[in-house]
């Protein structure tokens, strides 16, 4: 993808996807949804909540009477098969995510939840995702793996053939006293090895060297990810969670963002986020929910 | 600092001071202090190495048989008073940072070695600093301490009377899980007790709520730091390092950075930065040495 106007564009043209606002009492989450209608991004959308506080929208209002029925019934409605993508509103995430993982009528799938985003900078010339900078604190190497499955599912419904991802850390070299470093080397080896399909991965790898093919003649450094990377895999949450913000806050770039890894995307926007940013996010979701 | 040509104009202005280049058969780095001259940030350049590679430079050279004994003479130089500021040639960081640190000969300060770099980027309306992204791998509380104090010493010298300091995190909430957003509430209530001088000091907080004043607005956070931070202080090096290597990937902004914490500043640049950034950084060392 050369930018994230593509998702808006990929969305209207594939099959309608429905939305449901898990906490309909979010008003900035209703007008994020309803812009998605407006926009063709997304068909029709179901406001779970306990009051109606809003009147002119045309959505189907699901009333409940506390946040656990809001998240069980949400949810319900997309396992059911009447809705595609989940959108956070007025709900705690983890309440949210416990329905979404509920055995009986959740969401489940076969692997953890993790959390992806998609940034358009002036300094790149293609989108890039970063994961995990929204869901899991302190992964695991086998957490790791996980989060790259997620993220290159997620990349091949979004028509990457063969994304290219790279492992970074603070230098491209394995440093022993720096364990982000060991569990790199590991996976790209691992995905030498065929345990990780579908993708190029190379690291560990610098984000100048993964990002950029003159740090990588620079510097050396040669794979099929070096200077070319699709996907950033970030050692933790805070390290990636700086880098897409830094999208914005830096770049003035845009950001998308979900999370992954159930049988349905689930859309978590924050207030700080733009309208446009929110709309991408929703995006993103129709376009591989 | 609005714009890091500020440092260019500081260094021309102040006090001329002199450089020497520890590892002179690095070509790129004799450049870089060639330029420095030429552009009269610096005065006088010590080459110091093994071999005369170079022969049209206007410089003093000093024949030395190994990067140890390149490291010793360098440090030797700047700690009896004929210059002022390292910068790092052909030699190992290690070798050259544990001469800065002989207590016989050497540039010892009062405490840590650490790393601060500036940068300039679309998104800020000002130049802000970052650290520890290049030196201390994963900081403890006591060495977080350190690692501000270094820094808030050298913003002084850079003409800030009171540096906004954010210890920035995922979140800007406290999570038991999140061990870095203990640390910054500590650090903040320590700051708030008067044990770090000079300077604000807020956290945790997010990337966004730290630099927008409008983040910090819509996620209601206030205080003397929320939206204004000069320096963001990182959990770890390669949070840090991706921060400010996004400044350049993702935002085509500039960057310079500096190793403080010694009696005098050492300048560290890589083959991949650009050759402004490394005059930059110099620029900083010599506003600072």
């Amino acid at each position: 993808m050369k930018s994230l106007a593509e998702l808006l564009e990929r969305a209207k043209s594939s099959k309608t996807k429905n939305l449901v606002v898990v906490g309909s009492e979010d008003e900035e989450a209703v007008k994020a949804a309803m812009l998605a209608v407006e926009k063709g991004v997304v068909g029709k959308v179901f406001l779970v909540g306990s009051k109606k506080t809003w009147t002119d929208y045309d959505a189907e209002f699901i009333e409940t009477n506390n946040e656990q029925q809001s998240a069980e019934e949400g949810v319900k409605i997309v396992s059911s098969g009447r809705a595609d993508i989940l959108l956070k509103g007025l709900v705690k995430t983890s309440v949210l995510l416990k329905a979404v993982l509920n055995k009986d009528w959740g969401l489940r799938g076969s692997g953890l939840l993790s959390h992806i985003a998609a940034v358009e900078v002036p300094g790149l010339d293609r989108v890039v995702f970063i994961t995990d900078g929204g869901m899991v604190i302190r992964p695991t190497l086998e957490e790791k793996v996980a989060i790259i499955k997620n993220a290159v599912d997620l990349m091949h419904r979004l028509g990457y053939q063969k994304p290219r991802v790279a492992l970074i850390c603070a230098i491209e070299t394995v440093n022993k006293d720096m364990p982000e470093t060991i569990d790199a080397s590991v996976i790209a080896k691992m995905a030498q090895r065929g345990e990780l399909k579908g993708c190029f991965v190379d690291g560990p790898l610098g984000l100048d060297n993964a990002l950029s093919l003159e740090a990588a003649q620079v510097k050396n450094v040669k794979s099929e990810v070096a200077g070319q990377a699709d996907l950033l895999v970030v050692p933790d949450i805070h390290s990636g969670n700086f880098l897409g913000k830094s999208a914005v806050y830096f770049a003035q770039g845009r950001i998308a963002g979900l999370i992954v890894g159930a049988k349905a995307p689930v859309v978590v926007v924050s207030r700080a986020d733009s309208a446009e940013s929110k709309l991408l996010s929703i995006a993103m979701a129709a376009c591989v929910g």
